[in-house]
Order: structure tokens, then C-alpha cells, then sequence
């Protein structure tokens, strides 16, 4: 079974969908007023719930889980800083193997019901979340308002309590500095948009995400539509950017395989530099410059490459320098496989 | 027949031995005094010389030789600048097909019987270039004086008029940032050292050229003593440095290996870039990290590469940019072949 971010995907631009739908249980009080009693309460109930349909979930106390096995769904943006970080350790995930579903309990709401998908597969990944969801009411009483829908712990996610993210490599629109514009025009459109990488808007890796800001007043349909319209305008705007870097072929390729042999050959590598080579390698692969790997390949790279992960695959604590060696190694051992 | 530069050697530090000795013809003018006719006075008697020796050497007329030949010359170290460049066309050489012998005519003193070796080879050049003076000596009368020995242009080659020259590769000292140091004590032994490329005795590629300055007062064999002890010495300097270096093992790897992949996988590169990046691959070469090629090849590389032979390999003249992308080319080809 494979993981879902090692598949390969047909969209060059789009490297991830993530749906999130945000449910309470009517009952228990929300988050920042519940106890400790209602945190189990919240869990019990989740294990009970999970054991009437049939998706191979776990349920996986975070007070029983390790930093670095925390820190490696940190990476692969699967569980929140935030919640994994937290020390009142009352939160628990429901996990499957590939990991294309993770549902957080007790994150900022009693559940985040949470499906992922390689490339832009937002239908596919809506109606599995929605399936989960209506599976999980057969035997769960979610916290509902006729005139404003699911109630949500932070009101700015009321309504379909949907959140819709895509993450997306804009490498060309950087580089042909037109980022900044684009990204404006996505705040016009009530989109929220960031760097997942480094500060603010700016992407080491040229990765950005993008998910819905409205969530009352719209169904679940007209979300993914708007959703899926600025993608692909976003898409559009990429591909054009990256027609104007290969009327200069010899400078694209010859940026491109710089990056390239420097990361295969290196013995030694940060995370960041990490980042940053792969963002020009997944351009060229995603160009048909370098042939020698898949996409697919380039997301294995990324994952296993970010520090957690590394460790996680490795099986051991490691400093930094001894994994910037140790990245260098598996970067060598993914390429010849 | 193999050019002598593309010769594998065991030698690391060592790239090349050259031996030149100056001669003039008794009773023609010196090369500032000279007329036209003495010029070809000049020409015509090594033409015949020639014939009664047996090292296959050819003459040709700097007036017949293009351009690229001439700067492909120079960048090999056989002919000197001021040489081939001089407009007043009077020059010429007498070389061989493997290039290890070359005799200048008509440059700073009507003769300059150069041998070339690769690696570290004083005596067997040297043994060389005095095995021809001797025959072409049958045939020439040379300018010669009992208390000075032989007599030359300028008054600091009277003597032996033996100039030997070393081409050494000593990227450690640099690095270890004492060079400065040993190039000091250097000239205290009346010994002249210079940079090959860049100003002074900066070297971009880590290449200097260490070559004796007195030719007065002693002989050819306590020349090449004294020459063999400090480049000795210096083998023994940089090898002690190149220890230190292996000291932080994958520092080191990490730098020889980046600058490979680079090298191997650029679409365009310049020509100093490449001479940087040659000397790290070279000291990988003989330090034993980079297995890949061989020092032949190294050689190869570094001939090759530079823009005049890059243009005669290619049998076309072109511009800068034309030049970096076609020497990207001929690296692959060459680390392929």
C-alpha cells in the first residue's frame, strides 16, 4: 500500500489536495472549556465510532507517540504544529496506513476530519471526508444550528466548518517575479494563500498553499467549484510563466542540472538547501529537462529528506550535522533505486 | 602517439616539466638588431638542421598559423604569448606531433629548444633537450663566449641559458592559506614563482609555475639539483597540507564532489569557473575520492576546455557564450569517452 505522496500525479503545478471538515460532538463542551474527562469522552467515543466503518483507522494517543514520529506528520502536513506540540496531551489522531486520512481529535475542534490526495483530486478527496463525515453521524451527534450550520470552536469556520487546501509549486511565477501580483489578485478572491516554507507569502521551496477563507453561506459544492476555478487560473498563470523561462533553454537547463548535480552528488546537505534544489529539480522533471527521475520521486525526496522524516526512516536521533550527512545518503539512495 | 599532456602521470602535485634552452647563431644579429633577412637567415638554417635530426619536427611559420592555433599553443604553454602575438611575423617553430618538442625561432633569441613532460621528469627533458642542442649543434654554429658560456638576448639567460620550468598544482597550500609562506621562502632559493592563471602569484586554479632564475656560474645538472630539492620540498609541503584537509573527510568530499557535479552537469560554464572547478576534481582525482576519472583525463579536460583548443577541437570559431555552452558539451563527452 502505497503512500498517497509517493504517487504519481499528472499535474505538474499542483503538488497536493487537502479537504478538512471540522465537527463537534453535541454535549461536550468545546475545546478551550472542556476537561480532561471530556478530552477521553471525545476519544472513547471516536474509538467506538471508528469501529463501525471501514477504513483501517488507528486511533493514536499523541502522549504515546514520540517527538520525531509527531515532527514527521508535522512534515508531510498531515497533523498541526500546533496540536502535536501541545503538552495538555489530550489529543489523538485516527490514522491509515497509506495516511490519505487523518482525523485529529480534539485539535481546535472535538474532530478534524482531514483526507488527502497527490496532485489536484479535490471531488475525490471531498466525497471521501463527506463519506467519513456521514459514516461517523451514524453513531456520533455532531453540534448543528439550523440557521448556521456545524458549529465550530472558532467562528470563522462555522457554516460547512470546510477547509479545501491545495499546495501548489510556483516556481516559474517566482522566479519571472509575478508571485506577488497573483497572489493579491487570490486575496481579492477571498482565498488564503501562504509560503509553506520560510515567512509570511515568501517559499524557500517556491511551495505555496492555497484554501478557502468562507465558510458560511456557501455548500461544500460551491466551495471546491471556486476553489478549483482559482487553481486553475493559477495553473494558467504558472504555465505561461514557465513558457517565458524556456524561451531561454540553455540558461532553464543549465540552472536546472547545476541544482541537480550538486544535489546528487553532495555529501552533505541542510534542509534548506534541500528545499531549494528540489523546487528546480521538480520544475525540470515537471519540463521533461532532467528524465532521469519521476515525479513521484521528487516527492519521496521531499518527504524523507525534512529532518523529522529523515530520522524516522533512519530509526535513530540524529544532530543536525550528522543529518545533513545522513540526507546527502538517502538523497543518493532514493535516486538509484 | 599520445600528446604528451594527455599522459596519465604518478605524480599528484605535478602537472608538467618543461626545459627550455636558449641559443643564438653566431654571426646573425640578436633578435633586436635583426633585419627581415637575418630572420629568414635564421629560419632557412634550422630548416636544414632539421633534416639531419630524427624527432620529426616540422616547421611552420607563425605568419601561416591561424589564430586558434596560435592561442591553442599558447594555452597549452608551448609557445609564449609575446611570441605568437608579435606582428611583425617573423617567427616560427619547429615541433613534433606529440608536441613535446618545440623550438621557437626567432622569439626572444634566435632558438628556444623547449621539451615537455608530464608529471615531474627533469632529467629525462632535460637529457632530451640537450641531446638536441647537441645535434642541431652539429649544423649550427652557436654564440658562445668561454667566460660567460652561451650568450643570450637578455643578459639574465647568459650562461646555460637553461630555463627549467615546473607547473605544480597546490590547492592545499592555498587553502590551508600558506601559500604565501612557501612561495616567500621560495624566492629566498632564487627560484621564480608565478600563478598560471590570474594576477601575480593568484592563482585561480591552484596551478603555479616554478622556475630557477640564475644561469650564470652553474651548470645544467646543478640547476636541475637544486630545481628537484625545492620542488621536493614543496610536494612534501602540500602533501602535509592535503592531510590536514582530510582531516574533516566529508568537508572535503563534500566540496570535490559538489564542484563535480556541477562540472558534469552544467549546460554552460566559463572558462574560469571550470578552471576553479578543475582543480578541485583534480585534487579528488589524486587524493583517491573521486574514482571516476583518471588525472589522464583531468589533463584532458583542462587542455580541452580552455577557449582556444575548445574551438580547434570543434574546428570552429565562436563567441563567449557559444563557447560556454559547447564547453559544457565536450565535458560530458570527454568524462563519457
Amino acid at each position: 500500500m502505497l503512500n498517497w505522496y509517493l504517487e504519481t500525479t499528472n499535474e505538474d503545478t499542483v503538488i497536493s489536495t487537502r479537504i478538512r471538515i471540522a465537527r463537534n460532538i453535541s454535549g461536550i463542551p468545546f475545546i478551550n472549556k472542556m476537561t480532561q474527562e471530556d478530552a477521553y469522552n471525545v476519544i472513547n467515543t471516536m474509538k467506538k465510532a471508528i469501529q463501525n466503518i471501514d477504513y483501517g483507522l488507528k486511533i493514536l494517543l499523541l502522549k504515546d507517540m514520540d517527538d520525531i514520529t509527531k515532527l514527521s506528520l508535522i512534515e508531510k502536513h498531515i497533523i498541526s504544529p500546533e496540536f502535536a506540540l501541545n503538552k495538555t496531551n489530550l489529543g489523538a489522531i485516527a490514522i491509515n496506513e497509506e495516511e490519505n486520512i487523518c482525523i485529529m481529535i480534539n485539535e481546535e475542534d472535538h474532530l478534524r476530519i482531514q483526507t488527502f490526495s497527490a496532485g489536484l483530486n479535490l471531488e475525490n478527496a471531498l466525497y471521501l471526508a463527506t463519506e467519513i463525515e456521514k459514516k461517523l453521524g451514524e453513531n456520533i451527534n455532531y453540534a448543528y444550528n439550523e440557521k448556521y450550520g456545524f458549529l465550530t470552536s472558532c467562528p470563522s469556520n462555522v457554516g460547512t466548518a470546510l477547509r479545501t487546501s491545495i499546495m501548489m509549486h510556483l516556481p516559474a511565477l517566482t522566479k519571472t517575479k509575478n508571485i506577488g501580483k497573483v497572489l493579491n489578485v487570490l486575496n481579492s478572491f477571498e482565498m488564503n494563500i501562504r509560503g509553506v516554507y520560510g515567512e509570511g507569502t515568501s517559499s524557500k521551496g517556491n511551495i505555496y498553499q492555497i484554501s478557502n477563507k468562507q465558510t458560511l453561506g456557501v455548500t461544500e459544492e460551491e466551495t471546491i467549484q471556486n476553489l478549483k476555478a482559482i487553481i486553475d487560473r493559477l495553473i494558467e498563470q504558472e504555465k505561461l510563466a514557465r513558457k517565458i523561462l524556456t524561451k531561454k533553454p540553455i540558461e532553464l537547463e543549465d540552472e536546472i542540472y547545476r541544482a541537480y548535480g550538486i544535489f546528487t552528488n553532495c555529501r552533505k546537505i541542510s534542509s534548506d538547501e534541500c528545499t531549494m534544489l528540489l523546487s528546480k529539480i521538480r520544475l525540470g522533471v515537471d519540463l521533461g529537462i532532467i528524465k532521469e527521475i519521476t515525479n513521484a520521486k521528487v516527492n519521496k525526496l521531499e518527504i524523507y529528506t525534512k529532518p523529522a522524516n529523515l530520522q524516522k526512516q533512519l530509526g535513530q536521533v540524529m544532530d543536525g550535522y550528522t543529518r545533513d550527512i545522513k540526507r546527502a545518503d538517502i538523497i543518493k539512495q532514493i535516486i538509484c533505486e
